[in-house]
């Protein structure tokens, strides 16, 4: 096997399966024979038409998508959802409850609040963040229009293990940016779920959106058009031109998943990875310190301290050095976050573990 | 020379500079060393932060961007801006002033009008959109907080050949997606420019907004942080992850800008290339009917008429099996379309020309 000569941790844009970098080199300056790169091809163009079925079909059949559920290829990341969704889902005078454990749960928050009413519905702020909310402690609105949640924070590591139940009626809304594609999840249970793709499905520039057709029925026809819904799942995410390359690299990307065996089999490869730098830390007697409780622990993004930031920042620095790179926690929490996304390899995991033995071994 | 092997008459996405393919094939698994894909790449790290300063910078040199403005490197295409325009620059009660030449113009006022007053000062959709609105006869209100412009009509082939002027401390804002970098533009004349990057400036999914600093004063505080030019100003356009490999791929094509020899050289390229096609439907003694008026032509986008739809099917097809694509107009208009970006070389226009000649001869 070929050596890997980056060890990319970072939290996204991050790592991508070799062979689908390798198959968009090949293809870039002549797609199926088209004498045209993706880069220059008409998003109107039979060629493209056939990447979006395409790419569309895989993400229904990998992820089970049912048919009464509608697939968007937008643009804006997340964080754009984080307006979308109140503008769209919920009518004015309407409340919407959000629970927030983590910078992405709250920044959504920030966008809901200006726009209308919204519910903190929990919280672990009060925790720094180190776990998700306990189901059992929700104070959820019956007259809620939706349920929002974010299934994994990045920047401090924690990730909700199954989504939290709704009221009877209340769609549940999810941010996935980070953990999408990552395992196999019951789409059934979400009115919405939108995801970046930079993390897990492909590069930045395209955000999915999936959405359970009922919902359509309260989208403002006042909305304009790049913000609306209705709009997009009418025009099949063509309103305009949609971002063509990315949307292209995210089919490369879901054909990869197919042929190593779907989402069971990476969420196994998934698990296998962060229980290696787990155990890890659990095994150096304190000397490395994870910041989320174990039972919010993040199988995408690992957080942990060293005893102290000048020793953290050596940690980042000696990691580097040897090519294990993105390393370095985010700047709002300092530590060291190591993102173990679904085209990370086992043998960089390995790598990192044996790094932070001998750091131990030198520095403990 | 090599020999083109496709023709790329596309209106956008649209054909890209051979070398700035080949550039970005070579760089695709391994960006300079890093050992990293830009697909990749974070985009807060060093490498890729050059290629954020450096695509500014080139950007601001070609263009003569005063340093007054600011630039940012957004999603979601001119569309978007439809709406973004008016939410950041109109205050509540206030009124904008639109001029519409074509369906561009049409779509950026529909958004306008969905969100607050939206005056009508000149549209030319009693004639078809054949032409720019006559400066003397614009109805410009003395109130407008902005004059809104399409520069170039893609679907109608109209195009105007220096902006209009607006009214004293009215600032004018224009949609220049589609002849954005074709030739030299006086920015200082301009409140903001915005443009879509597929046509001239690299692929889709970003979009370009240049804009002069005061006005930011106007952004309310309460729009939510993706629709904030002053979120993006502040944050360098990466509040949230940008669109990387488009805003790379756009450096791409300015370097290559540049060592052509900039705007004015383009531009006498563009001018070159255009003329030889207005001239084939010039002396086609009718065959040929162009649809734009003539001192409206676009230098981007030719638009034509043959004696009859069948005949132009026909041309479309005809054409298509010689390796001319994209020349069959937009579905709301019919007719031919060639469009002329900066990449197309002047070969391909002269095997257009050459095409154009014998199917006349054989149908004529």
């Amino acid at each position: 096997m070929e050596k890997i000569s980056v060890h990319n941790f970072n939290a996204g844009p991050a790592v991508l399966p070799k062979a689908v970098l390798e198959r968009a080199q090949v293809e870039l300056l002549d797609y199926a024979g088209s004498g045209m790169s993706i880069l220059e091809m008409s998003h109107r163009s039979p060629a493209f038409d056939a990447i979006m079925q395409k790419t569309e079909a895989d993400l229904r059949s990998l992820l089970g998508v049912p048919f009464d559920y509608r697939v968007l290829f937008l643009q804006g990341g997340a964080s754009l959802q984080f307006s979308m969704v109140p503008m769209n889902l919920r009518p004015v005078g309407a409340s919407a409850d959000y629970i927030v454990n983590g910078t992405w749960g709250k920044a959504a928050v920030k966008d809901a609040q200006k726009l209308g009413v919204t519910h903190i519905a929990g919280s672990t702020e009060a925790t720094g963040f180190d776990r998700v909310s306990a189901v059992h402690s929700l104070d959820l609105d019956q007259g809620a229009v939706y349920l929002h949640f974010t299934s994994n924070e990045t920047i401090h590591g924690v990730e909700w293990q199954s989504e939290p139940a709704a009221l009877e009626g209340v769609p549940l809304v999810c941010d996935m940016s980070s953990d999408f594609l990552s395992r196999p999840v019951d789409v059934s249970k979400y009115g919405l779920i939108y995801a970046g793709a930079q993390k897990n499905a492909g590069p930045a520039g395209v955000t999915i959106v999936i959405l359970r057709a009922d919902l359509l029925e309260r989208v403002p026809t006042s909305l304009p058009v790049m913000l609306n819904y209705q709009v997009q799942v009418k025009s099949g995410s063509m309103y305009n031109t949609p971002p063509c390359f990315a949307i292209y690299m995210v089919g490369l990307v879901l054909e990869w998943l197919q042929s190593i065996g779907g989402l069971p089999e990476i969420a196994r490869r998934n698990q296998e990875k962060a229980h290696m730098v787990y155990r890890a830390i659990d095994q150096s007697g304190g000397f490395y310190r994870g910041h989320a409780q174990a039972d919010s622990r993040s199988v995408m993004n690992v957080t942990f301290h060293l005893p102290s930031e000048e020793m953290e920042i050596e940690f980042a620095r000696q990691a580097q050095a040897q090519d294990l790179v993105g390393l370095k926690g985010h700047r709002s929490v300092g530590g060291i976050r190591a993102s173990l996304y679904n085209a990370l390899q086992l043998e960089s995991v390995q790598v990192l573990v044996q790094f932070m033995a001998e750091f131990q071994r030198v520095n403990g």
